[in-house]
């Protein structure tokens, strides 16, 4: 199974690639691509219901302001979302964040904090390795690691 | 020309009710139906891009939480979107103004005030009045009986 | 039908610019003025009961801080009368949005997203376009090439 | 001098009571009057600009959501305005607090707290003490009152 | 695979009745505990660290205030843990989820809305569907009833 | 009648001087002085008591973070007192502004916008006005000024 | 050593009632007293100012909206002084949060949450538990039955 | 006595600096230590836990975004703890200052201000100081040293 990742706007890019650099580490494969609900809500219809066909287990879409992007791509599928809330001047990114979280019964998407981006790809990875025993132990020795790291921090 | 208004959930129909009250006072024909973008995103989008051949000239959309309903509804069609955000126990409506209002560049939701069905309607019928000088005649009445009332109020 | 568009200073100008950008780039003729709701009220008074006896058919307001632009505006007009919040360092335009789309019963401002003013300009060209088939067909390649260029982004 | 006391609707008039029970208990004459600044504009720019000539010292404005009564008042007169911020479900007074409070430069509104009608009296009567040796002499009573109530408080 | 939820207190119980119903409508196992992160952190270390050798395949938390149980439930286990702010008078929630889903990078938690416990089970339903043909089936047939409720709707 | 100008900290000083070149423009006398409510609090009691038989008419404090110039001063006085919330970069000056504004009953603060320090000394100006022709006059061509200016923007 | 406890207003009171049971429950000697910081500032002052005099070592301050006596209290004594802040309508108490919490360098307090007087007790039980054994017990036994009740919770 | 003081990141030293600072100036010993409430838990536990035993009196933790540290210090140990929310951009630290100080009933954390690490080293010294006459002369001339500061300074 891959990942799905799509995102607002090109300007979302430089919060999302951490996602694409996480999923790289870990050897997941995903497709990405920059899908607007508002501005490409045809082709998001598309992309998201075809998504599971095309071997996707679990979709990220990160999105600022009125982020409707995750929202109305779980609308689509019932493979799991995963929200990004993409920050922004005005609000810092709770116009986001709001817009992700707040979703009616029926719906969910599972939202991670403001330019998570990472973090969402880690998500996505334990989803995926419910039923992977390799991608379980990559992500045992990443947590060791990330725990080794702040055992030996001296400051 | 007719206005369309359109809600999330028959729970918010107490407040839309206002909408369909102001419209009836002056005489304006409406469509008014339950759409949910996430829970009926196909029936929104044929709803939303016949609007327009339906003799539809403004669109009322109510939603409340994760308010996607005015701001998809806006990228299926170019007729003018007035969204009303709707109140809820948790952020006070917060979440649906901003889920609502700040929409990307290029499909702009004309908000109103959380809960403003009213006023969402006087919008709508501000627009149709443009080219329709009965309805700006009605409109200055109910101008001219609104401050009346004021001035004549004594406290 | 032009547009009338105003704004509660000079250092509003630089969002405000977007909006007479996008009118031009629709042929949308337009006027367009600093006038204060609190430093030239009697300006604002007469220029917004003459507004449509000038030709304009809708009005965009930007402010920022208590923004009372476009509500007095709309207090002294029935054409449709939309709002932009300037952000502002404190509140990042939370003040601006508050006090713009928070209006009473009776008088609605159309708000749209903090430093929107692109999208204020392609509203009001969207309640133009209702009588004006060429605006329409605008609009439609307008939302087309913004759709073409999603479509054919590659990242 | 006396104080005028005005307000944007007659919902409002149950806050703003305390305003008048203070001034009454001060011995201060006031008028009262319900005013709109959107519904009401007119009448709010001819209250505004002859108070002063009425002999009103200090002028207080009550209003709620979009609170623009005391700014606009304020653009009328050189007179000291005192903003009552008025509490409403949505945002808990936020909405009316930064519309009243965030001024721009050249127009000040004295803002007190959500609701603090009678603080906001208490202020007028420090106002007009200050050329007023038995409000002073009043004033001085009441906080010595006060300060014995709290010291003399048993729990 | 069974679901684990865990609260932090008792009274968490009303709100998250929904994710046990709702479970129990899918036919899927879960586990239930109340367990504080505060008040029985030894309890929840041995909990999760053990869940996923009890058969667990996705942890949901529902916790308000200081919300920390999601997160340092996660802490513990790389099985997905979705994390329920509970909504609380002081800030309608904001304070649980901010806590909940602000996470630093590493450690994810996947965030649904405030009292969004149907949506959380729904969500652990998606993921656990993954590798379950039968729940696949289940989620679309909810949904479709879902879609047709909102389809034959009429108000 | 003169002004007493007070700060909580040299670093606010940036921000006050608007009101010390305003006051200086009215041709008003001021006193001016850094007291903190918490690093100094028997200098501020004295200092404020005393004011009034300084020939101080009105006092202007302004402080940022939890703010408590402002209350304080007010609490050793009957001489109106306006507070000036000072930004910071955590709340954009929400802290101050509310620590300055929501004072209880009896004890009233006349709070200006954040960093308002300019209309902070025009408040004052207005209050010492009621009693000054002069100033009265001044004010009024103040005014004018600001309104020309606007009226002779050219964009 | 015993406890201070103080609060703003008799309203706070059956907030504070917390505090009290718990230092009772804990055999914790309290004085209590209603103080405000702004209607009798000359008490608090000789109340802060003797209270280490009076054997007190540590105290509780609560109060609501701009609530400054914790803050003000502390700056007159060098005991650890502990700040409940107290709901209110319009703001859910973040106000009294920030007005406690953000306290300038040099003046710390120890803000508990909104309404959180127990824990305050707690907090400063912790405190004299540092050099009273017995004390030290007493929060073992204290946090052991916390821990037992959840452990042995049924749902 | 000594101090224990943690966080959560490398990247918090920069703020918690100021805290080491001041205890050396106080001549207090402390610990400093790197510790994540969710990328080392088992570390946490075990350095919390057995604090107390290594002579620790008093605990500050910094933390930001979803800052469970201070939360989870206390949940091991009945020292009192000392939050200390950390900014961030996208929120300003109100993540950090709710997620630190909304602690539920039964386990406080003494919060301060948004990167008031400063003021924490006080508070934890106020503490130590009860049984610690050096430190209370220390804390006495700090504060004097303080208002004199004040005193003097001229602008």
């Amino acid at each position: 199974m891959k990942i799905g990742v799509i995102m607002g706007s090109t300007s979302d890019l430089e919060v999302m690639q951490a996602a694409f650099d996480t999923l790289t580490e870990f050897g997941v494969e995903f497709e990405k691509r920059v899908i607007s609900a508002h501005r490409a809500p045809h082709l998001l219809c598309q992309w998201a219901e075809s998504a599971a066909d095309r071997g996707i287990g679990a979709i990220i879409a990160g999105a600022g302001g009125a982020a409707h992007l995750a929202g109305v791509t779980a609308a689509y599928t019932t493979l799991p979302v995963i929200g990004v809330p993409i920050y922004s001047k005005s609000f810092g990114g709770m116009d986001a964040l709001l817009a992700t979280v707040q979703m009616p019964s029926g719906i969910p998407v599972a939202t991670v904090a403001v330019n998570g981006a990472k973090n969402a790809a880690i998500l996505a990875i334990e989803i995926l390795a419910l039923q992977d025993a390799d991608l379980r132990q990559k992500l045992k020795e990443f947590r060791q690691k990330q725990t080794s790291k702040i055992e030996n921090t001296v400051i």
